[in-house]
């Protein structure tokens, strides 16, 4: 295989959404072997795992030529979300449909301030962790629905206008969360910097019972790669 | 023509994107004149005419049934705008091809929030005042770029899911600012309550020399309307 096939991304710059939790890291890790220059994301938006950002900050600090962003949005006062909104609980158990914790238009929200900044960047590429197999639930994590989202980001952007593409990368879409942890392990990504849990505490502590956490740990087992995830006591 | 065909909205709700200026308030009152149940929202998104986001309160409440809301974003932060970037001068001279007061991703990401109140609303429509008459060189201000955004809006949320169409409205597309201004007269439409200046005063006065006082200025002359706007002296 030529370098060239090996590292596409050669020469190029991608914003990659970071959440600090194991999937968006692994992204991180995979675009940063493909050869782009990557500039993290991630959003302060009043969600209630806020030790998320501290490990989003973290994977991205462990890569020295990552540049990290947090950008602020009050997705918490249009509510609707587990996530965001205090007076509904995040569910302890297995649910089916559309989760509680789903956030409206939370995807499209984030990947259109990543395209924003793409487009200041001169960015070829964003990366995403979405995933059709364990958040089947989640409408923005379809398929179909990432490829409307990079037609239309095509459409909106000076870029666009004058011919550059930009691509949506989503390299998680079709695997298993221990494919997903076996790909990372290949690529050396330390999953102790992760935090995964709808309701870590501030100190990045995981609940071990919610639907992330489930999903989580199931993952590794079945990877067959020891859990470093911090449980409460 | 039955009372039907002429308020298409009625017992429907409606995002209405509005800044504060003669576009977005005219846009307002159309929806409110076809019968929606109106939610007015705006962006305090480190922009410098602060002027708008008062302006924007102002135009919501002379309706007493319009609720309205302001999310804020830190979009300063990724800069690449004369809005939003101090280092950068707005012209006050007319200019070519995409125009530095052009925000990366602006509409996009206002759309976005903005589709995910209408999620948690359960409402069936967004009406935006985009223009592609003089703002031709703005990407996100386009016909297809409209379009493609519906189809993405229509695949990211839950209410696409369950086969309930959300309609993005876009009233101004064809009108001149002149038109515009005849159809809010027509309307009721108070000007006098709107600042559309790129760097008006905290008291909302007009500088008069940039792009947006020109295309208003022009718009009102053009009408043959009284222009209401308070220039700085």
């Amino acid at each position: 295989m030529s370098p060239v096939t090996e590292r596409p991304g050669t020469g190029q710059r991608a914003v990659i959404l970071v959440s600090g939790g194991l999937d968006s890291t692994t992204v991180l890790a995979m675009a940063l072997r493909q050869g782009y220059k990557c500039y993290t994301l991630s959003f302060d938006y009043g969600q209630r795992h806020r030790a998320e950002l501290v490990a989003a900050q973290r994977v991205s600090s462990a890569h020295p030529d990552v540049q990290h962003k947090v950008v602020t949005l009050n997705l918490d006062s249009i509510g609707g979300s587990a996530l965001t909104d205090p007076d509904i609980a995040v569910p302890e158990e297995a649910t089916t449909g559309i989760p509680v914790t789903y956030v409206p238009a939370r995807n499209t929200v984030f990947l259109s301030i990543a395209l924003g900044w793409a487009e200041v960047l001169d960015a070829q590429a964003i990366f995403i962790g979405v995933n059709a197999v364990d958040y089947s639930g989640y409408p923005d994590c379809r398929p179909a629905y990432i490829t409307a989202f990079e037609e239309m980001a095509n459409l909106a952007t000076r870029a666009g206008v004058e011919g550059r593409r930009l691509a949506l990368h989503t390299p998680l879409m079709h695997l298993s969360k221990a494919e997903i942890i076996a790909a990372g392990i290949g690529l050396g990504v330390d999953y102790a910097l992760t935090v995964s849990c709808y309701q870590a505490t501030d100190e990045g502590l995981a609940c071990g019972r919610c639907d992330a956490c489930r999903l989580r740990r199931d993952g590794f087992l079945q990877a067959g790669v020891a859990d470093p995830t911090r449980y409460r006591p």
